[in-house]
């Protein structure tokens, strides 16, 4: 995504402008922006001047802006604004993007800014606030059309065609067709069959009603399913007592599921307590790295233990203390595989988490065989560099490589669907854990056979 | 996703019914499964039973439940059967989806289902594989319609009623406007302006015009781009001169996203040459994962080489040799973190590669901050521990972890800016390359400090 670099990059020319306070250039620059280099141009600028840009603009404008970023930065942005503004702007966004960005703020920011807005706004955030995130209450959208299940192609036409205006924000991919008295879903009609069909035919007649509905409370899974499962651009949301509440967009289901798929990346890598960008306080960032690193002390303690029992060996065969770290990492490598192919074919759906034994029959063999190449490759390494003073070593180091590689596949394999029986995120935990486990092994075998052969050879 | 299990699993009731050969039993039990579970029930089958199970169905059927599965199970199935039968059902299969999973096939088996294909639909497929995976080319579908710039709303109205059964297949969220005899593209009409307007209304009068398209060649960051900017849901693709050739749907664009972010972990992890299911036949999935691992020993070695030079010190101060391994794990642990938020970053189009500079500074203070904390706190634990026997060492490890601490996430930062501007993909490389450089700055940082520490005090 590199561009050809302007003479002067754009951000500022943005603050120039912002400068002269020309609300019209400053629109019209914005405009000239692709928006894929909207939240670069923003997060580069001074705050003052970002701040005041948000002020200038036309609140419902300034949302636009505001909506185009990731939750995370558009929270940042709020932030910085006073709250009667940020007030001001919220209102304006759309129904889905306001409880999102104002989950981001710390409480009490996000309380001053609710306090601020139009009460009944106010009240639908705090609805839907309530709701966990990614939970389809969440993700739903509130504007969508709905008639009556008596009416006719023609009745429903002529409205839309009235009130072209008012829908014309809305999503009109489908329309819905409820119970006249009691609200209750009783099928959908896709724009398409509306067109295709006579205009004096029923809406029950090209009404889809074997289509399920999802529940306000399904999770992003549910979602995924539903939305797998039929060609439907949008599905009715349906309370309890199966009235309709509202529609979710399946562009902003794949949307939670890309944006989930980038979380569990910055899980595994250890950034575990909410998203991290440059641009936020570096006292944030601090936390949120330091949440992973000072637990991180613990386990590498724990693992290292083993060496400690064993130090006098080490210090007997001071070469293995090359080794070691070999071993520690090739085995965490290993480990780390089996964790990626189980969380892969978890997101797939192709394993559930009960069938420990079918990862397991599956992980062993490679294990073995992968363990048997990588150990005679280590070891016959090992053999060449220290094969004059340590005859024995070789065998010590590639046994313990083929052995250990085992137990990483496998405890590797099986952590993800462990954790995720009890309700860990294993994206969060698996990494860890595992290399404690890992280098515990790695420690224990070398130095195990390393005991064995002083033993046996002396 | 964990369901209820009940008594019997799906798959082996498919084989039963299989078994029997009853194809109308065999249809009416898939339609009971849903949709979530289809991938999970097949992967499950024997391998004779899935192929005797899609040799029962017809074609058109049997591709369906093909295009269930993602291209590298699909890819799989296919390969189990006579290319024959393979080529009948993949002739079914959706025209973008037919050489995704080809793709993933070897070179001569594909070519022999291709051999056995229609001709036309084998060109066609043919021309799709010229694209590169993710590019526009390969992702737009070839069904949609378009109509010449003279006409008016209802004489398309009546064209689709006419042609209802036709366009069934069809996507139709928007249609398109050409120019009679050029076939170049005039502008979109989305379906709803089609219903929401007059009947005697000309398409030019309602069509957007401002609206880009897309190029046949443009990639995955340029579509994602175009639907940032818009709300259709289709995309027009043009060549280069401008002529409507396909559509691009934005549910495949986001498919196509998420599908990245999935093989993105999977290279995190270091399954890097392609997908690894454990369906795959076991040689497959060795092959794989050496891949990563046995250069990996190449690294190991280098990192490890520090230790080699440093043995008679590290043989004098035994106890060092708990807290090398911790020291690698935790600047290895801190890398990972920066490297994780620069790739994040730049998947928000944040940053670009060429901003070196920018995340260095970033990153440099953070990790000073976290250095001193983490230094503080590994060093004292140090000292605790084998404070009586090395006074010294809390200083050694502490000052390492401090110092490595900034080299690491400094190194990591921008470690994948770096390859990206290299063309290399980061999440490939980043993790080893990184692990090597942060190693090598723990061992050499501890073992100088503890020679120094030694030389002063004897």
């Amino acid at each position: 995504m590199v561009e050809p670099q302007q003479d002067i990059p754009r951000w500022q020319e943005l603050e120039r402008l912002v400068d002269l306070g020309d609300v019209d250039q400053v629109r019209a620059f914005l405009k000239s922006i692709p928006l894929g280099e909207t939240a670069y141009t923003l997060v580069r600028m001074e705050e003052s001047k970002r701040t005041r840009l948000l002020e200038l603009l036309p609140p419902e404008e300034a949302a636009d802006l505001v909506e185009s970023l990731s939750d995370a930065q558009a929270a940042d942005l709020i932030e910085e604004l006073p709250a009667e503004r940020a007030a001001a702007i919220v209102e304006e966004m759309a129904s889905d993007e306001q409880a999102d960005v104002l989950a981001e703020l710390k409480a009490d920011d996000a309380e001053a800014i609710l306090a601020r807005m139009d009460p009944a706004e106010a009240e639908e955030v705090r609805r839907r606030a309530r709701y966990p995130a990614n939970t389809t209450g969440g993700i739903m959208i509130t504007e969508y059309v709905a008639y009556p299940d008596h009416l006719r192609i023609d009745d429903v036409v002529c409205d839309l065609r009235l009130n072209a205006a008012k829908y014309s924000p809305y999503d009109l991919q489908n329309i819905y067709v409820v119970a006249g008295r009691t609200g209750q879903l009783r099928g959908i009609v896709r724009l398409r069959d509306l067109v295709l069909s006579p205009g004096s035919t029923a809406l029950t007649a090209i009404s889809l009603t074997d289509t399920q509905s999802v529940k306000v409370t399904d999770d992003l899974d549910r979602l995924e399913d539903f939305f797998d499962r039929t060609d439907l651009y949008t599905a009715p949301v349906v309370d309890e007592w199966n009235r309709l509440v509202g529609v979710v967009r399946r562009a902003h289901v794949q949307e939670a599921l890309a944006e989930r798929a980038g979380k569990t990346i910055l899980r595994l890598s250890g950034i575990v307590t909410g998203e991290e960008l440059r641009t936020m306080q570096i006292k944030t960032r601090m936390v949120r790295r330091l949440a992973f690193l000072v637990p991180n002390i613990g386990l590498n303690l724990i693992s290292t233990s083993v060496i400690a029992i064993y130090e006098p060996i080490l210090a007997r065969v001071s070469a293995l203390m090359i080794f070691l770290p070999i071993l520690s990492d090739m085995c965490g490598c290993s480990g780390s595989q089996a964790v990626a192919v189980s969380l892969r074919e978890m997101t797939l759906g192709l394993v559930k988490p009960a069938e420990l034994m079918h990862v397991l029959s599956k992980e062993i063999r490679l294990g073995v065989i992968n363990g048997l190449i990588l150990g005679a490759a280590l070891g016959t390494i090992t053999w060449l560099m220290r094969g004059d003073t340590y005859p024995y070593l070789g065998l010590v180091v590639g046994g313990s490589m083929a052995i250990n590689n085992v137990l990483a596949v496998c405890f590797g394999g099986s952590l993800p669907l462990v954790l995720k029986s009890f309700k860990i995120d294993p994206a969060l935990a698996a990494g860890p854990v595992l290399t404690t486990v890992t280098d515990m092994g790695a420690f224990f075998f070398a130095l195990t056979f390393a005991w064995l052969m002083l033993y046996l050879t002396t």
